[in-house]
């Protein structure tokens, strides 16, 4: 045959998501969900496609030359989402009397970047944000780190460490030390201390930003601050008395550390962390970070923090909020490396063998028993050779195989199968849902 | 202040989720990937934007002008995916030796036409796809119609019925009848039945396909045939004698219906139905329709069939399989219809009113507690008077709001109010939670 076979190839900085991998993502998908949920975050979704004039100018000119931008068929310049922050701020600003307000949503959905893949970075993404906006109220700020928390937590992380700062105390110091028109210089700076070192910051802020070596010692100094955040706070008071700014910042975080002990959160999880900045512009009040224990290189792998206005592009109406966003690819390779994901292929735990043709109604309903026991189970659709089929369930990572002839039939059990320690056991009909649920019970961890 | 607001607004076509459509939807969506990994079906991803050539030519030329098409950054011709079915051909054909056969898919995302909107059609719309490839097994075709027949039971429908035919049995007797030649004349016009009824389907295929007066009256019998499937079969497989392609059509029909009542489904629910085609071309096989015994005007809610080559384009690997795609929308319009769907804009059930500041941290405690025991639970971000507390509670949807502040600390209580009922109890801290499980539990239907 002559037929031109088109080659099956995705883009670059595109991928398939295989099974395994799959799994994983809507594990950890439904895991971030619940927890978002269970503190009353609500989900939205925005379309994948907007008005360009709606997505442009938001990041600078590198993301608009990222964006994935194009004229439709209407004639309409139209664009790909790159994040779920401006998508919000259009909703926000559109639906603002439909959603009232204090409003507090999760997002979790693909965005497109037409980075420069040599990086590692895909053009492909899916973001995961939860954010609380139109309050000003600290208690917004403290309910975020409770949900990083937690959201850690029920993700079976044992060590991770939030760390926690607000721009005010570093905006309260520039404005004691004479640098408040320096501000972004200094910060920029300051926030190269974990790749350059201390020296190195403060040679710049000299260089560079016109600090006096001074004012960049004390800069870092206070940036350095380390150990219990009561103390620290405490000293800071006194340091940045005269400063409301500073001095509203530091009331913040110490309300924040006290509500967050009080509320029964491990608070060895929560660090103050003077030195982080997160960027120049956007946050203006508390930034979180969030460092696994195990694999702290990997960076930040749950950020946010607070902002004044959301939408003010789109809206005179002012919409402050606080909010963080999931890494999700960053976080999930993290598992990966640390062994927390399971390498299946499939959902299903118990593979029914389809031996004989004239039982296949018998697997079938012993299929939906098992199921509505909760035991995800698939009857192999082939009537071929039992080892065929075991291969097959081994392959794909089920548990369990269950195999029955009209022998066992006759006899009333059937034979059971542990695909990860070979044994094989011989059980009665009656007792069989019980039985995998037992088996399975034991192979979970 | 002079400065530009920028209009928010969708594009044509393209629509946001607020919370209560949106928490409906994860709900659907959820409730069918349970089933679908209840049977061992694994989630898999594909790209939005795929190379052009993947996806152009594969549903004729309305199709091709409806894709959403641009030259990326890179120079490249990229078209956004308009179905989940060419991403899977693409997919298995990419990944064959790596997935193995037969492969178990579900695959729930977005996917963008460029339709007219006139007709009440979404831009982009989310499908909900499943699929077995890889076996030309009849165990495969009566698993999906057990898929849907759980599914279905699982959304909460009592009564659904689900119509099924097999091409072959159409081919059989379009061979039997000298008719094989003009076959897709004769589906097209049969296919009009619903819309048009029996006489005007016998005048087109006489005028328009050239079919005699007799032969268009003997397709309209056999597709007109109702009652017990086994009796319809029975009477098919003396009438389509002499075709082994009807035949194998009525063998794979018959073991269908005797195997899913082996299985325990209700067969009340399922149909055979000899007059439905669905389209010409792409279904080779078992052909499945949907119907909700309360909305039947709404057309098929889910619909699918067997085919006999996914992949020809890609590959010259024959993979034959069968599958089903779940009408999203239509059945959250449905379900909305139907009073299925509950009216909250939040997935939390509690409020715990922010009613001291200097308890937030007691707040946040039991909120803790109540999501530890399952219930969804906010804290109100603001200390603002207990009535516009209360009042954000109803509107969003809170079923329960519960107060305390120094005097109910005091004395070990909370002030409980059903925001249904109106009605207020006190309820000592140590019996909260299990009061508060009790009264979700008795709202709940």
């Amino acid at each position: 045959m002559d037929r031109r076979i088109i080659k099956p190839s995705t883009l670059k900085g595109f991928r398939d998501y295989l099974p395994s991998a799959m799994i994983a993502r809507e594990k950890l998908i439904d895991t971030a969900r619940q927890v978002y949920r269970s503190y009353g975050f609500s989900p939205i979704d925005t379309p994948a496609l907007e008005f360009s004039e709606i997505l442009l100018g938001k990041g600078g000119e590198e993301s608009d030359r990222q964006i994935f931008r194009f004229i439709d068929q209407g004639d309409r310049d139209v664009a790909m989402r790159f994040d779920l922050t401006v998508p919000l701020a259009r909703f926000a600003a559109q639906h603002y009397h439909e959603i009232g307000m204090p409003f507090k949503r999760y997002h979790i959905g693909s965005v497109w970047r037409g980075e420069n893949t040599s990086r590692g970075r895909y053009r492909e993404f899916m973001q995961c944000d939860f954010d609380t906006i139109g309050t000003t109220s600290n208690a917004a700020d403290i309910e975020t780190l409770l949900v990083i928390h937690d959201l850690f937590d029920r993700l079976g992380f044992s060590k991770f460490t939030i760390r926690v700062n607000n721009r005010l105390v570093l905006n309260g110091l520039l404005e004691k030390l004479g640098l408040a028109d320096k501000a972004s210089g200094v910060l920029r700076s300051l926030d190269k201390l974990p790749k350059i070192g201390r020296d190195k910051v403060i040679a710049e802020m000299v260089e560079r930003v016109g600090a006096t070596a001074e004012q960049a010692g004390e800069v870092l100094s206070l940036a350095e601050l380390k150990g219990e955040p009561a103390a620290i706070l405490a000293k800071l008071e006194t340091q940045l008395a005269g400063s409301d700014v500073g001095l509203t910042g530091v009331a913040r975080l110490t309300e924040l550390f006290k509500t967050v002990a009080q509320a029964g959160a491990n608070t060895e999880r929560v660090e103050l962390d003077l030195s982080i900045a997160r960027g120049l512009d956007y946050y203006t009040g508390t930034i979180y970070e969030t460092f696994l224990g195990d694999l702290p290189g990997i960076g930040s792998v749950c950020s946010g923090g607070r902002y004044d206005n959301l939408a003010e592009l789109f809206t005179t109406q002012k919409l402050p909020g606080v909010g963080a966003s999931l890494g999700l690819d960053r976080l999930l390779a993290a598992m990966e490396e640390l062994g927390m994901v399971e390498a299946a292929s499939t959902p299903a735990k118990v593979l029914i063998a389809y031996f004989d043709a004239n039982h296949l109604g018998d697997y079938h309903r012993v299929a939906r028993e098992l199921r509505a026991a909760g035991i995800a189970s698939e009857v192999y659709p082939e009537a071929v050779s039992i080892g065929e089929q075991l291969k097959y369930a081994s392959r794909k990572g089920f548990k369990i195989g269950v195999i029955a002839g009209d022998r066992e039939f006759a006899a009333g059990h059937w034979q059971v199968k542990n695909l990860i320690t070979r044994e094989q056991a011989t059980v009665g009909t009656t007792e069989l849902v019980e039985h995998l649920s037992a088996m399975i019970s034991s192979t979970q961890s």
